[in-house]
């Protein structure tokens, strides 16, 4: 696919600096650019490398100043990773899938399908179900009955979706991901444990996004929420009564127990263990594999790491006093030693 | 769905203290209480909370007392959360699917459905599989040959289950659980790695129930077993030959290497990682994220916590002592002046 | 299925020592042989246990001596475990899949599948896609378009695989993995986050195995890859443009984040957590549930554990002085005590 300069300039209101009529071939990072392909630059201390690089052009952050002759043609924006994420789009369009219903696919006939809406080979689709405008099932995927899925939002492949969940517009659901399934709570009786009913639900706002092998379970009484605007990676666990606030960031393998709330613009590192009734406020980050006990609230803005989680600069402050604990042990026994010597001169003394 | 309260006492051997011919509409939690609702109080601290509450009636817990007017209508049990659990299965009783097989399921003319089994559109059985009365295979399950699933059983969608596997009783797999593939065994030989065949087979008692996006493999040679009542949560990752016993709980993300042994009634708290060959005996207690080192074994009834696990009283201290290295370390430098102080003075002294 | 032991030494290049005339019925682990099993014996110290076991007959390590009478019937040979693997091949051979495609299968009619290729039940095969030789997908696969797969390789059921992964020979993949979904990369701009397209691929090399519900994501611009011979275990996610070298181990629940490299020859225990643009060199080894932070290098064939990840030797020293604190606090409290009474003997003497 070519395209030309000015035409990607114009589309993310960029000016070009240089030849106007330079066609493009393709995109690329900074590292593999070839001869016809566009590139991005945020920060300067990347700029050699990419006028050094193969590319043809560079969408350069209008921050950074250039020399006078550089032999590369420039798309000089205010966002240069946002204006480059849509010259993307301009040479990789998404391909959604014909708004055709695959013929194997087994709809319930009280399901209501919008316009626009298609359900690929062999999924099912269960009783009452509504699926929106240009929204696209997957194939294999199972739908329960009473769900809600909003407009223009994509189900990959394989996806589970129980009964009762509601999912919003524009939403994005990778392969495998289970939603709605039961959570996980018991009585404990006599030895046993006996299962407390999980009725809940399961909302899910709109723009959320959530990869590959996710579990997101229902709601015990009420609903676990997904706010919008929030991206969930893959193989993360939310259990039962969770609520996660808007535009907040759940890296890979996070698990998040029940009832805990994660407000608005939160950011929680890979592999992080978020215990049971735990508060995230506001824009609080959560450093990779840190585990917040059992009802913690950690303050709006804090940045915590470590098990249990501290504050990032007194972990980092402990993690030096113990990588110096051998040198302070030693500092102890000399200290001993000098007493001791100290104690017998004071007894030959007296 | 309209109840009567005195009936709903009758269910779980309750007694009805106020109004006997109080109608319920529903049950919810403490905080999302309606008029006709029913929530249910196990603990004293949350009464005051309950009775200001919208809902008209409280399961309640016998050895709390109450003063004299509150306004709402009470049953009064031995085990509020138990007998909660039964009024909720009263309002939303589980509905089996119809114990009907789906004319798209393909099923193997060598396998036996028994009476009231059934299997969800699209699923696949193999040869020589028994499914037992009133189970319920779900929709685009994978079961393979020579499996055995008792009754009562549930098998959510999307669920995968290899060759030679044995599922007992009220057993219940959510979607997209895997059991019974390979264990993760090699031969290094000549700088790679050679699959060690994985022929043996994994063994599910009565009653387990097992979350979403589980992977449970089958023994090397031998057998894993998940024992009878067991509780697995979302995302758990089981290595060949482990052996779980009964009523144990494993939160999510808990992952358990070849060949451990866990005994009865064991609490794993969420992503602890287990290696190989441990032993963690009867009744011990894992906190969350811990890690339990190759061949440890923990003994009855223990609580352990951090990695490599230590008792948990010790690891609280010890985290206490880290918290305090910095003042530690400004100690021994005053003791280092004052001993140079000391020093001096007996120079001058001498 | 009888096997005689003459004949299975052959095949595993071994010499008999005892009966050659022996039939075998079966292999077995240590612990579990009966009557007419093989076992095998690497280390001399399970060589007693071995000979007071039920088995017939034991691989032995040449290295091990024997005494004179055992009433046992042994191969001999170089790798034990090795030959053990291609005994148990003998009793167990691999049950391919009828070279058959089911007539359930949707398979476009621009792809190609090689002689002996096979597609299970209801998986779906997209445009442009070539299978090789002997390779079988298993049932409910969802192979994208433009996806290339290899010679002998197996994909078990419930894969979903998308648009152009490339997967060399060889290669085992475990059900309900997900292969070439979408990276995790966003830009935020104006508080909220927007989805960076991810348009790269992922090659996996040849003789890779990969265990079930595991996440690989495709390349944000250029590939992710699994580099050849390399393991990989269940629940593991791996970002976008990882790049893994040959004959790597990643144990389960490991989560290596965007753009990190993995030299060969790596093993990384379970659990591990890897930032992002971290280097992983030849070699290493990385403890269970180790964290490795953002752009850190560990050297090659280094050791390391701990979060975050520091040299084992060091881990283990530090731990050992942390077990200690309240010893060392002590003797800091002692010296204070006993400076304070020489201070007021001073102030005595004076």
């Amino acid at each position: 696919m070519l395209k030309n300069i000015k035409e990607l300039a114009e589309i993310v209101q960029g000016v070009v600096l240089g030849d106007e009529s330079l066609t493009l071939l393709g995109v690329a990072s900074l590292e593999n650019a070839k001869t016809g392909d566009v590139i991005f630059v945020e920060s300067a201390k990347f700029l050699a490398k990419a006028l050094e690089s193969a590319a043809s052009a560079i969408v350069l952050s209008k921050k950074i100043s250039l020399s006078e002759s550089t032999g590369k043609t420039f798309i000089i924006v205010d966002y240069p990773k946002l204006a480059f994420s849509k010259i993307i789009r301009e040479f990789f369009p998404i391909t959604k899938p014909l708004a055709i219903t695959h013929s194997s696919a087994i709809i319930s006939e009280t399901s209501q399908l919008a316009l626009g809406a298609s359900v690929g080979a062999y999924s099912v689709i269960g009783e009452n179900t509504r699926i929106g405008k240009n929204s696209s099932i997957g194939i294999h995927c199972v739908i329960g009955r009473d769900v809600e899925i909003g407009e223009n939002s994509i189900i990959h492949s394989n996806v589970t979706v129980y009964d009762k969940v509601k999912i919003g517009n524009n939403v994005i659901i990778h392969s495998n991901t289970v939603i709605g399934s039961d959570g996980f709570g018991y009585v404990f009786h006599q030895g046993e444990y006996h299962k407390f009913p999980q009725i809940g639900d399961v909302i899910i706002e709109n723009n959320v996004e959530i990869g590959s092998n996710v579990s997101i379970d229902r709601g015990a009484l009420g609903s676990t929420i997904i706010g919008q605007g929030t991206k969930i990676d893959n193989l993360v666990q939310i259990a039962h009564n969770v609520k996660i606030g808007k535009n907040c960031v759940l890296a890979a393998q996070v698990g998040v127990s029940g009832s805990s709330i994660i407000e608005d613009n939160v950011v929680v590192g890979g592999q992080v263990g978020i215990a049971d009734h735990v508060k995230l406020e506001t824009g609080s980050i959560i450093g990779a594999q840190a585990g917040i006990p059992t009802g913690k609230i950690i303050r709006k803005g804090l940045m915590v790491w470590g098990t249990p989680a501290r504050p990032i600069d007194d972990f980092k402050t402990i993690y030096a006093h113990t990588q110096n604990l051998p040198a302070l042990k030693e500092r102890v026994i000399k200290i001993e030693k000098q007493l001791s010597q100290l104690d017998k001169l004071d007894k030959l003394d007296n």
